[in-house]
């Protein structure tokens, strides 16, 4: 005996999850909600409906059939998002193009994915120039300008998109088909090794944004968004669909602001003039803002932000709340679409003290609606969510990307058990909040279990001779892995403090059951400076070399 | 060309949406929020999971399978919530029995669903006893009691609940299996004719249960629903699953209050005590509260509440506002799951005056999100959304019912064209919200067009000298189908109004063209009375009998 399926009639018809079906809301709700590009452009729903129209129209007449793909490079802007609902809602698939890469990756990734058209910035030209005659697909491009003109005569340019716009029918009749059909594909950078493709379905980005509607506007008593909110990303549009907000933003018919690029005072400016409300960014971005000297005349107190990409520290965090900013961290990759947690408060948070709340905001995130989420060990198996015991980071969600385009080796790679491996490692706190607290391959897996090396470089930054430190992971014959720490002093300390110090000091940290025995260093080298990479992380793959002690020598 | 499916990883787990998700957010987001029964039980969330995870291992361990139907015969209760996760997270079928039916029909529906357990209110033992020599395939009763203890000790009771549960392991592993399994079947009431079943998936309540969050959180500056809110049911939980909102309300974590039988004074002092913000009922009910004596001394203003299964009235509607209720029509049918549109206000309509908002409020509703709706006329094309236009109402979206359990012929006339035909007609304004006008059976269709009998009843009812009016259909050889009006006079103008003065009266409408000239009734009959169904409307059927002329006579 086995679960009855559901009888269907004989004219019975499956609603496919599509696309364009996130369209349609706005329609009813806010058709005279504004879409703005800067100060350049303004105009409404019922607009931008009939502008995905004729941008369908436009790609049917030069040529572009079902399964194609097409490739955008722009900065964030009203024609971005016309490519998000356009392209897949006629049953092509679109290519975010990251054009912040090297050019032979840049090259790479648009041969990859096959496309046939470019919608391209004119500003983004020479990049193109640069990569042309190594193209392999790409059969025309389409200028994308900011004030209609046509920039260039060449060949393959089909025209410019205003005036290409302006000549297409502005109804479309686009069709119903399987929602598992593929809607978009990006590509991650991939520090090393060739970029690979991510796709999604259709269905992955319609459940997607029924997610981040759930985790945004459902579980607070103070919704972080809804449709009185003004939204403007500030991630990129070209990474993970600016995290699909501008498709949930769709969906609750808010108001949308596109800035271009991300120059500080245009940005504060439009939060200005715009009043805009919601928005996401990485730290950097944050910070550069926050200690924007426009900034301070600026009344920031309706902006509500979510930090991704890289941690938010305490300190930013305070910051931006001091502003009056409403913030906290949010966590997921290209693969996983991106949402995977909101370190957003729950109801009971809200009346807690600042520094009680910012350690709670920068925690990596608490499991978004629809989020299986796991911490596991060495062996797979679960481990408690105790806020110290640390396991890789599992996930399952019905947006998962399936894999890599055309690369089944890295797919099984990155599902195994029907689970997808984030490579990173943290804990769960007791309140259920997650802590990434460092990628699996820069982890200590020692003795069965694993040490994040950012837990144990803390510990020993703690040390009052210490200036810097960064842990990395040697073979070691008994326990797998052994840590291997290599630490900068202070001035002053200079030749007072010596390796067995920092050790002993780290067996502090075993007494209180912070720190497995073997997890403390017994290789400890102090030295002058530590390796960056160019943008000032810890670089482990140097740390190795330049030590002042041989790695086959005992401690 | 077509389409291109997403590239699947040979490892890759498709996740499938099943109501066991529902589940996983509030335990994350608000553990120890509140399930409220009466004032006999109040439980956590942590303990809600537990309580299913028991139920499941009772049915299990009584002989339940995959694919087994259970039924549940039960006041609004915690265990109807219990069951609502229990039965179909093991895979099992739940039959949400209505018990407001003929023995007969009661009879059929329990023996057409196949239950094999019944979860049965000890007060409903009665009935059961009635209908027990009927049943076929009901093996065992649990009974639900609201003290714990066994009422009898026939040999079909396997126990009383509390106690079962109580004797039960608290952990369950629910499976995972495909979407579409069928999660729950009830029965329309259906007028004529044997009880029709209708059956959900697993992934139609997901969804459905995703477009009540849209449609009530995401669209309005001040949502009708967040997790803030405290919900009470006032439609039963076996009319589709009190129209879904107890899924919502535990994906959101939101407290959750059941009040048991419906008596007016147990739902004040619950509002009031409980707090209770977040209802829906039908008029009748919200009438009785409304003229409640009680009700004159609570502060009423934090209740919202959603009013369908019948028409709101503006003047139920100003009454309720001057209370300080918060509420509008929403609008769907058990096959629908319900939810197909809901009256509520757009943003700009926030600030309007309390008639203009009356108006909307009343509307049948706006289409959900997830919701394609029609309205088509007699070829099936669509017509203008202009308020006054009518065409039968059409419907899409990812949870409507497949067809009746066992009845491909009755699943046939629900669906065409891949559309749900709802069997209403009305019309849309250009706001875009519907007005249904009539049921399609009681529309008259005249030259090529309906005409909705109650707007024609409208009409007449301005008449002066007119206290009650009724319209139905009349065969017609030109035209298809004629009204047929059946009046009744105020005192004083009995003899004083003829026929003709009536007729007379429909013609200006005519003229303002809001009546088409074949609309207006030839025949006129003036009576003493108008038939009425044993719940007050106006009996269609016996309108045509004892008519002071022969329908076959000119007029």
């Amino acid at each position: 005996m086995t679960v009855r399926k559901i009888e269907r009639a004989p004219l019975a018809y499956d609603y496919p999850l599509l696309i364009k079906n996130l369209l349609r809301p706005p329609l009813r709700y806010s058709p005279q909600q504004e879409i703005v590009y800067k100060d350049i452009i303004r105009y409404n729903y019922l607009t931008l409906e009939k502008r995905i129209a004729r941008l369908a129209n436009l790609l049917k007449d030069i040529g572009i059939k079902q399964g194609e793909t097409v490739g955008i490079m722009d900065w964030d802007s009203h024609r971005y998002l016309e490519s998000f609902f356009a392209v897949p809602m006629m049953g092509c698939v679109l290519h975010t193009v990251n054009f912040r890469r090297s050019p032979e990756n840049l090259a790479y990734t648009i041969n990859h994915a096959e496309n046939r058209v470019l919608l391209i910035n004119e500003g983004l030209l020479p990049l193109f120039e640069s990569v042309k005659d190594q193209l392999k697909t790409v059969r025309k491009l389409i200028l994308l300008t900011d004030d209609g003109t046509r920039a260039a005569a060449a060949p393959e340019i089909a025209g410019e998109y205003e005036a290409l716009l302006s000549q297409s029918d502005d109804r479309y009749d686009f069709p119903d088909f399987d929602e598992d059909a593929m809607a978009t594909i990006l590509y991650t950078t991939g520090s090393t090794g060739t970029p690979k493709g991510v796709c999604f379905s259709h269905r992955q980005l319609v459940m997607h944004t029924y997610g981040l509607m759930a985790g945004f506007s459902a579980y607070q008593t103070r919704p972080m968004v809804n449709a009185g909110d003004v939204y403007m990303p500030l991630t990129p549009m070209f990474h993970v669909h600016a995290w699909g907000l501008p498709y949930l933003f769709t969906l609750m018919g808010g108001k949308q602001v596109y800035p271009g690029k991300y120059d500080p005072e245009t940005i504060l400016n439009l939060i200005a003039t715009e009043q805009v409300t919601f928005s996401h960014c990485v730290p950097t971005l944050l910070h550069t803002l926050v200690n924007c000297p426009t900034i301070k005349e600026m009344d920031m107190s309706a902006w509500k932000v979510i930090i991704g990409g890289a941690a938010l520290s305490g300190d930013l965090c305070r910051a931006g709340l001091e502003r009056g900013i409403n913030l906290f961290s949010a966590y997921g990759m290209s693969e996983t679409g991106p949402l995977l947690a909101a370190a957003i408060l729950k109801p009971e948070m809200e009346a807690w003290d600042t520094e009680r709340q910012i350690e709670k905001r920068c925690r990596t995130g608490l499991p978004a609606s629809m989020v299986d989420l796991e911490i596991v060990d060495i062996t797979g198996k679960p481990i408690p969510h105790d806020g110290k015991s640390i396991g890789e980071v599992i996930v399952r969600a019905p947006w998962l990307s399936q894999g890599y385009a055309k690369d089944p080796l890295k797919s099984a790679d990155l599902w195994a058990d029907g689970w997808l491996h984030t490579g990173d490692i943290g804990f769960i706190d007791p309140d259920g909040y997650l802590q990434v607290t460092d990628r699996l391959r820069d982890a200590i897996k020692t003795g069965g279990e694993w040490i994040a090396s950012m837990e144990l470089e803390d510990i020993i930054r703690e040390h009052e001779a210490v200036s810097e430190a960064a842990v990395t992971a040697v073979p070691d014959e008994k326990w797998g892995e052994k840590p291997l720490a290599i630490v900068v002093l202070r001035d002053g300390y200079k030749g007072k403090v010596q390796e067995e110090d920092i050790r002993q000091f780290c067996m502090k940290y075993v007494a209180t059951g912070a720190l497995p025995r073997h997890g403390v260093p017994e290789k400890i080298a102090i030295v002058d400076t530590i390796p960056t990479t160019s943008v000032g992380k810890i670089s482990k793959k140097q740390l190795k070399q330049n030590l002042p002690f041989n790695l086959e020598d005992g401690p």
